[in-house]
């Protein structure tokens, strides 16, 4: 996959760092422009990671955007998924602890940074998949002191899982953020990947362990647990008309 | 101020979305490509909304990425301040509330999806600046039901008082982050815009209201109710070395 990079603008020119989308394992940014010196251990670590995560804002989505023609990158996708939570958090259809569904979609993809995207409709890219993002959290979440390095995967775990009404609510925000951008960019991924919506319905279905009763064409459903109360009034989004402007 | 368009991968092509980084008023995107029919009145206005504010990916700053070669945008800079704040929350100088910290720093740069970015060391983008972004504000919080119109807006003119803990702390890390990407990038912005040491403390200086007793080269300064606890190990950084790395 390659970087989101442009060179637009008064950004000075170095040389460029490598951007990894796979398991292998490239030299930290901390390691190539080190930190000051004289900082406490802790700080030092929690730094080191701060600098590292700054590789989401290098990894592509596929979806749109819909205020310019680019693809949409992680870090990106992870604040949009955050001021949704701050703002629908009343179609949860459980109570939700909202800082922490916060929390949940800020971590949610920070493997990527060196696992890298995939996207939901690329069976190819789905192999490997999790072993990969299971080597990206052992490298990523070890750089943060141990007790912050725990609780960042035990909220990356969470959200994997979705079995609590947070990571619930959460995958199904993750879920819509990019139906709407395909929407409002007229199919956007769906054209790109040319996939009926059949398929996409089915991709979602297997994705959702949660999903007891399938209800059509409800890509954000209402069956019971789906983390999401308002899920009929949305149905219209997963059916892109090519006319819809 | 240019947009930080890519072209490259496989977004799909369209008419480009002007950018808007000054009082002006364009079109809304969701009234560029309309949400589908159906949806509650309260629902369509918070999608509108959360439509609008994609915009925010497109507002680009001065600071480089540390991790490529492309100026940093608000959404990613929003996010990587949320991370920060789940991190370094312990150097609060006085207890803060995370979750409501984390809140601040996502709707903290909003306005400047009209109003765009002004760059600190910029003396003459300062200009009306804040005439702007209260324009801004005006035309983005009124697209929210009121009740969350009133609370986003609220949450921006917290953060900009910075009189509560929260937003002196999230102001610490707005100031911070910046100071982190350019020490990664060899003086990133200072090197842009030539800003000796001297005025850009002194910038510094005059943005923080709570700033009372100027401690030398301390940007994140110790002073009592500057919103951070361990500013002297980060003093180094505002003194980029060429020869650092």
């Amino acid at each position: 996959m390659v970087s989101g990079v442009c060179t637009s603008g008064r950004a000075p020119q170095r040389a460029t760092v490598p951007v990894v989308n796979s398991a292998d394992t490239p030299a930290l940014l901390a390691d190539v422009s080190p930190l000051p010196t004289g900082l406490d251990r802790r700080l030092r670590e929690q730094l080191t990671f701060i600098v590292e995560i700054d590789r989401l804002k290098t990894v592509l989505r596929a979806s749109p955007l819909a205020a310019a023609d680019r693809r949409e990158n992680d870090a990106e996708h992870s604040w949009h998924l955050a001021m949704m939570v701050l703002l629908l958090a009343e179609y949860a259809d459980r109570p939700i602890d909202v800082g922490h569904t916060v929390a949940l979609v800020l971590v949610h993809d920070l493997v990527e940074v060196y696992a890298g995207d995939t996207p939901l409709y690329d069976a190819a890219a789905r192999v490997g998949q999790a072993a990969r993002e299971q080597a990206a959290a052992d490298r990523l979440f070890a750089l943060l002191p141990a007790d912050q390095g725990t609780r960042l995967r035990a909220l990356w775990e969470e959200f994997e899982a979705r079995m609590t009404p947070e990571a619930m609510f959460a995958k199904a925000l993750d879920r819509l953020q990019p139906v709407l951008l395909n929407w409002m960019s007229d199919g956007g991924t769906w054209r790109t990947y040319g996939a009926p919506a059949v398929d996409l319905l089915t991709a979602l279905w297997l994705h959702n362990p949660q999903h007891t009763a399938p209800r059509g064409a409800l890509w954000v459903h209402n069956a019971t647990g789906s983390g999401w109360s308002a899920a009929d009034q949305l149905q219209p989004l997963v059916e892109p008309q090519p006319s819809h402007r």
